[in-house]
């Protein structure tokens, strides 16, 4: 098991007001961090996960935040950013999607046991909250931020706040649908944006060319160890890094129903900025430009609203439990 | 020119509180009312609108004001509801979409000339609203209200407030893309929900069948004065009323475009109730049954949440006013 | 009612071989001639068409051959072009479109009372037959004749004989699917090439732009005679002659179709040249340059094959009469 | 390498009249046959096929056909069905799929080295011609045959005649679009019917089902020996067969598309009988049944015309050979 404290600074916490402690529970690390009131990460702790364990959870996430509140006693709130549905009281979760923790009030669980009051958001919701507070979309009041990966996930702020919903289920903007009665997707609907645009899509992409044109999409193949059944999303990008033709029409593909997508969401909360995130972000201009383009054509009225831009996510991996840590301040 | 004042209530005007003023400025219609604060309407004016003259309609808007004022001379506020997008000052119209006043800053011409805090708002906003307020969705914090008739507007309420977006273009639900490549709409773009869920969607479904399929159609004709070439929304209503086969289709066409947006708005916004209000609304559960079911069966993660429902508007023809008055008094 | 009977050559008949008699029973007009083997059309009769009358029909079809038969005694055979499913013993009409005389055995009813030998065929078979017998498509063995006007039919010749099919219901190429779930059709299904590839249906999208985008439809409204209701598929031939933006993106929607429609029967049939026909054939190459482009960008296997080109009809008005004429002789 | 020759009957060699030599040059064998004119297989050999090598696939058709003629040396003439493109001369290979031999004049190669007239057909005409004259449409004169395996190929009777088209590119019924802008396809074009009706495209539906909705495709997966990557077609027929969801839906998807597919070349050819062959077809009833429904949906006419039956192959591995060795006889 990793573990690991590190004092990322040196200066005094009393400089950044109320401290506040973050929590990102992800499928394979568990990470926590003190964070100042200017986002500032004074310290963080990488846990593995216990994978699929409940219990094992729990007590994980209470010794992270324990040892944290140990070297920092002034810390005085605990967010917590988690997967699945989080209920309205930001302490249930309302369904859990990859762990069975579904009707859990995760929040009292940790809360008795450490002392200090807890709240729980949605890892999507903390994740964009960090950049609305402290990265791309800083100072904005409205802003949709994309986080692109395995799925499609999202965080929408509106006039300042979070938009939660009146169950929690909001900013569900990766099961919007793009294709009617296209592609299968795990929320049990069909067509959704997510089986278009999220990293995995573009493997899927990279795959049906590699099983259906092996010549054409034999750069691609190769990159991804010869096995045309394992294309990866990272192997079409480093392809079309290269400039590999097959490899930028299975971007082309993607960035035409993320262009599409971010635009009807445009149509509905017309934010400032939309801040694209995850792993396939790193793809930089390749997946940009398109998007742009695609996006522009597909937003309604167009011609008459000043344009929304496309940027990229500034903050890093620990912009998950910065935006939790920000959240627990503001409750 | 129509004209006429009447007061709709004898009670005081002192029991109601502070008393605004709405006007509703229609494509046929300028309509002003006097509102108290739980909503009652005390009175109202209801006069032709002058079409296209910019200069007219303000004349005539500020003539309504002016009477009513003097006939309530507690009134201290004024909100106008008007078609367009309305910058997120409340004064200036953005984009102007049936009159050409882009760039008009409505609230101040009017404002002046009357001598009272005069605020805009788009007057499918100042509908939803009025739903909100004291209608439909009376108390619900989060709710969409979806008004179909010539196209399909709508208003957002998120926590307690209407989504107006960064520059007050939000809410543009009836131009999310339903159908890939679809129907020409008026924006620009093709496939918008617009052009598959409005009243005049469902005039031209039933062209289409009138045009290819006279005999099946033939109800739809005769209900349309015998005219194929003419055939309107009420007309399928009415047949789709007396359990007409092709009547019914044009309705399921519909009903299943506009049940799969919903179901996007919803995984967005995640709302308490859906409100249907508009024209198209009048033919009740023709419209309401199969809406529910094919909104319910494109709903993500819909088995995990409370369901949402779906329901008719409160309000009637004066609801666009009475939320236009009750939002002037908000600001 | 029309009556003329012309001689439109002087060349004696017993140059031209065996004589035969051709009708062209339309939905109008009921087009009769005496036609040499060379394809020479020696005289015509052109009667005005009784409508849906059954037994009218026939008798005026019976008048238009027994003058004809008069005045070239030495014609030997009657060919019959009917609207319809023929059945394949080239007597029975199998299934009547416009006319309700399915079942009726039109050749015997016809011969026994002309006392010659009389066969039935389907209008766009006999029409297509005259252009590959001595049009457009002279001398192939393999080719394929697309007819566009109201609906869009087809005569297809494989080996240098009619491909008639099993019971008579082939070539049926406008009922081919484009559009999954697309426009409606008269024959019951949707999405059908007719409904996107027909003259009709050109002017069905000018009608779309006109409803929803009146003001970049004005051309063709204007050209409409200032009836947006009534868009016909010649306005928007005009106004694409012009080169009005609107007209051409409505010829880019049906050329789009019409060429995807036209490679999927390529991959079927391998014909050496597709003809165009039909009254939208006038428009000439602002029908058939686009159609081209879309048809090669769709064919399988393009790069593989030496091309197929796509050319206009050549036979006129008479060209239904004269394939009839000629397929009697065949028999 | 395998080489055995087995006499599969004893019966006397001219009670069969005029014996025909045939070879099927499958992907991994060469299968070489005496076949009598009632279509019975009198020997057969069978060689592993040297892949990729163009002069020794030619030496080992060569090595199959004089073994053949030398234990019947009655054998008059050679027919060979081989993957790809074949000019309408039977003799040049105008495109192969599989091998590189495009432009090779293969009747040529083989008749000057074994002294026999020989001609070359398509693999899947050679099939089809075999069901056609003793299988499951034989006497009828117009039929569609269809092979569905890795690929969608098919044959196409017309009046007791294979179509061949102009070119030898006729009956590529695996490529006519029923998806706009679906799957990308190994012919250059997206949506081909192959793509969404081979037993590929079940295997890729199934695969999809796994990789997104890995709960729900649990028995596909351990159909597929634990490997969610893995997934094939025969995985996803044996679940089917127990009446797993999952699979059902896998194959209710696939027969949607087949059965429009077939409803489309049924507008163009009208057969008489539609067979089905290839390796999915062992499935049976699981194909056949949901097809079948999907077909007379999507036939257009449906209701006016008498049914066209769908049934399996009666031939077995050896109708590729029986077809060929036929087809030589009749040239």
């Amino acid at each position: 098991m990793a573990d690991q404290t590190e004092a990322t600074t040196g200066t005094a916490q009393d400089l950044h007001g109320a401290l506040s402690i973050g929590v990102d529970v992800g499928g394979t690390k568990i990470a926590g961090g003190v964070v100042a009131v200017d986002g500032e990460v004074l310290a963080t702790i990488r846990r593995d996960s216990p994978a699929q364990e409940r219990q094992a959870i729990i007590d994980t996430i209470v010794e992270v935040v324990r040892e944290l509140k140990n070297d920092f006693p002034s810390c005085t709130t605990v967010g917590i950013g988690a997967a699945g549905f989080i209920a309205e009281d930001r302490n249930t979760i309302a369904h859990g999607t990859n762990l069975d923790w579904t009707g859990l009030r995760l929040a009292d669980a940790i809360s008795e046991r450490v002392g200090m009051p807890v709240v729980v958001e949605n890892d999507a919701n903390a994740f964009g909250w960090a950049e609305v507070r402290f990265g791309a979309a800083r100072g904005k009041r409205n802003a949709l931020v994309v986080a692109i990966g395995t799925g499609v996930g999202g965080a929408v702020v509106v006039d300042g706040r979070l938009l939660r919903g009146a169950r929690g289920f909001a900013a569900e903007i990766g099961h919007i649908n793009v294709v009617p009665d296209g592609r299968p997707c795990g929320c049990g609907l069909n067509g959704c944006l997510e089986r278009y645009a999220a990293g995995t899509a573009l493997g899927v992409n990279g795959w049906e060319q590699a099983r259906f044109r092996p010549a054409y999409a034999a750069r691609i193949i190769e990159l991804s160890g010869g096995d045309a059944n394992n294309i990866s999303g990272k192997a079409v990008t480093a392809a079309a890094r290269e400039g590999d033709p097959c490899a930028l029409e299975c971007y082309a593909q993607l960035t035409h129903w993320l262009g599409r997508g971010l635009a009807d969401l445009c149509a509905v909360l017309d934010p400032e900025v939309i801040v694209i995130a995850g792993g396939l972000a790193e793809a930089g201009d390749i997946l940009l430009e398109p998007t742009r383009k695609a996006f522009e054509a597909a937003l309604t009225a167009g011609t008459h609203r000043p344009p929304i831009p496309l940027v990229l996510a500034a903050g890093g991996q620990e912009a998950g439990l910065v935006g939790a840590a920000d959240l627990a301040r503001q409750s």
